[in-house]
């Protein structure tokens, strides 16, 4: 029963990658993930559960991706690459981006979302925030960083920079380039 | 008959921020300006011809904004300005912030969206950098900052910052504040 749900919410991860949350059709990813229509009804009871389980699937299919900051050298590695891999361009990077880029903005509209949202969010913020933490006992981050307002800075440019890599406003290098900068500016201790 | 567009492009942009792009009904934009759904067809072909229209007016209107970097002291004291008033409260940024949210969550499924979307944010950039190159000059702005590399950050800051305060996952002063400490990092000639 579990390989069939995480078939079901990888198939709709796939479909909203694809077309959106607004393009979602429960059809659709029942046929992609070769299983009736009705099952689906029964295991997320409505199409706005399936997309909210689909959120909850795609942070943790993210939080177990292996660059997200564990076996680096020190804080400031681990933080960087954790950061930076939110830009990768493997398939399945993009399309968890996309997902999350599609539920930021229909949380706008969408009150549960929202809070649902929220729970993710700071999830993903606590989680850089107790890398750079790590980095300041290391010394690979400067010590008199606020752990929490650069957690919070980092997450939100790394929303705007991937936003703008998935619409085609800027390419991914570029976006990498951008964010790398970012990250030293504002962790690295200081060499005067 | 100029009149007429722009009220209707208002309401566009007034239900896009209630409803979403998803939600945009065009009989309901119709009876908000009060003109009938064939004036609309008329003016604007078909419904995505009136989503491209309400981005642009959207951009118009927000370039016509007074804050956007007019009548400031320095060109430090105008980057600041216009970036901070995206996250200002005034019912009409909110609604602009929401509109250019949707319409850059769409562009990731939309390549024409995605054009029109580039020539857009490429002037919003290049205003931004122009306000730093000025602030350079006046030496507000510290000298070995790279003028464009930091107008992308910044905006793609405040589209990160703006993306979740819309969607309640951070609130307005703390995104102002996340905001105001980022453009003072990077661009205050540093003190030493």
């Amino acid at each position: 029963m579990a390989d069939r749900k995480t078939a079901i919410l990888d198939a709709a991860i796939a479909v909203i990658a694809r077309r959106g949350i607004r393009g979602l059709r429960v059809e659709e990813v029942a046929t992609a993930a070769g299983v009736a229509v009705s099952l689906l009804y029964y295991y997320f009871g409505t199409r706005d559960g399936l997309v909210r389980a689909t959120l909850d699937h795609a942070n943790e299919r993210a939080a177990a991706t292996p660059a997200r900051g564990r076996d680096e050298s020190s804080g400031y590695a681990g933080v960087s690459a954790m950061l930076l891999a939110e830009l990768d361009d493997a398939p399945q990077v993009r399309e968890t981006s996309v997902v999350w880029g599609e539920v930021l903005a229909s949380a706008v509209f969408d009150a549960e979302l929202s809070v649902q949202l929220r729970a993710a969010n700071e999830t993903w913020v606590a989680l850089v925030e107790r890398c750079i933490a790590e980095g300041r006992r290391d010394a690979s981050v400067r010590a008199d960083c606020d752990a929490r307002a650069s957690a919070e800075r980092l997450t939100a440019l790394v929303d705007g920079l991937s936003a703008r890599w998935l619409a085609g406003l800027l390419d991914r290098e570029r976006a990498r380039e951008l964010l790398a900068d970012t990250i030293s500016r504002e962790l690295r201790p200081s060499i005067d």
